[in-house]
């Protein structure tokens, strides 16, 4: 993607955009935890281990949630809990709940620009089933609404979604990679109007349309949102 | 919730109600686990741990992740992943990746029945943020996908989703109880209108509608979707 200046409309999201990316080697650390943590999640949902190893691995986990604890900082999260209020898409998004490779509970869902669109690919486990074998209806809404809020992103006036529609054509598929799509359809005054599409294969399983709202996104508070940890 | 019996439109659906509910410590256990990982995913949105550390906790969930492989049974999961094709309110929804306790990518969601509406509630943990301190959209949409999906299966005609629309009033806030309500509108030959709200305390956060079809469940196979383990 192109190493451009952000826009001015950021000039405001600056605050959120740390000096440093993290430590590599501790980023490194951190997204192959995740994936670990990803593969039992996909584990659990069709597993018969025996009642002691699922104590032992939850107690061995409840031991590292409070390590883990101890060691919160209280500043913001490195990078943006998702694309649209970024308005860089060079910016990380580590944490996003779609995205997000250091996130578990992330597919994760992967975006990116071609031209003016957004393109992007999933592949669900077993952890996103709705119907038996298929992907929850949930999750392929969730999915277009990052997918949109990216796309809207890019025309310089990031707004946050005012109203998502997902029209669901066919079941989603699990376990096979999907392909989502995502463009602008116009701006009118403050409105962005996004659409996408979601293929499995040659199969359209579902549409989106998203219309958001240009945003001043300095009336959230750039403070810690919860008290920082006891370490 | 009444114990009354399953109507007929329900009666395909026996097929993929297992005969016994999973062994009772197995799932406490299975549940606790769950509930550590969820845990130490929130931790992971905001820490500073030694690299070594998430290094040594990465190789043990490998290791835990590799097991819990060796122990898949290859038949269907307990209960459903989501509650629109169950029927059976009764039914256990373990694995949903909204409401499933055992599942660590659920915030959890709790959904209950309430005269002809269905109520809930969430707190929405770090790992669900999209704008700085608020719930990502897209979780909003999935969330309500679950409750206008519970509430319209109550009409004893379930269907899939066939459209959600949301549309967004206010930011939603991580970290405190959200209160979500749905109620069917209107039933028009195989089309069910429902729609819900979601509030943090008096403010209207978000509406969603729903247009969900009737559905044959039957069409979707029973079998296995991946390959028995290895174990």
């Amino acid at each position: 993607m192109e190493e451009t200046e952000a826009p001015e409309p950021f000039a405001r999201l600056s605050t959120w955009i740390p000096n440093e990316a993290p430590p590599e080697g501790q980023r490194a650390a951190l997204l192959r935890l995740a994936a670990a943590m990803r593969k039992i999640t996909e584990g659990l949902m069709d597993m018969d281990a025996p009642e002691a190893d699922l104590i032992a691995a939850a107690e061995a986990s409840e031991r590292f949630a409070e390590h883990l604890e101890a060691t919160r900082t209280g500043r913001r999260s490195w990078g943006f809990g998702e694309t649209s209020p970024s308005g860089d898409t060079r910016a990380l998004f580590d944490h996003s709940p779609l995205l997000g490779m250091a996130n578990p509970v992330a597919p994760p869902l992967k975006l990116w620009v071609e031209g003016d669109a957004v393109a992007g690919t999933a592949v669900f486990g077993k952890q996103y089933e709705g119907p038996p074998g298929h992907v929850h209806g949930g999750l392929v809404a969730a999915a277009f609404d990052e997918a949109l809020g990216m796309v809207q992103a890019m025309t310089g006036q990031p707004g946050m979604t005012g109203t998502l529609t997902v029209r669901y054509r066919r079941p989603t598929p699990l376990h096979i990679e999907v392909r989502f799509r995502a463009r602008v359809e116009r701006v009118d005054g403050r409105k962005i109007f996004a659409s996408g599409t979601l293929h499995a294969g040659e199969t359209l399983c579902a549409e989106a349309e998203g219309v958001f709202i240009m945003t001043d996104y300095g009336r959230f508070r750039v403070e810690p949102d919860r008290p920082a940890g006891k370490g």
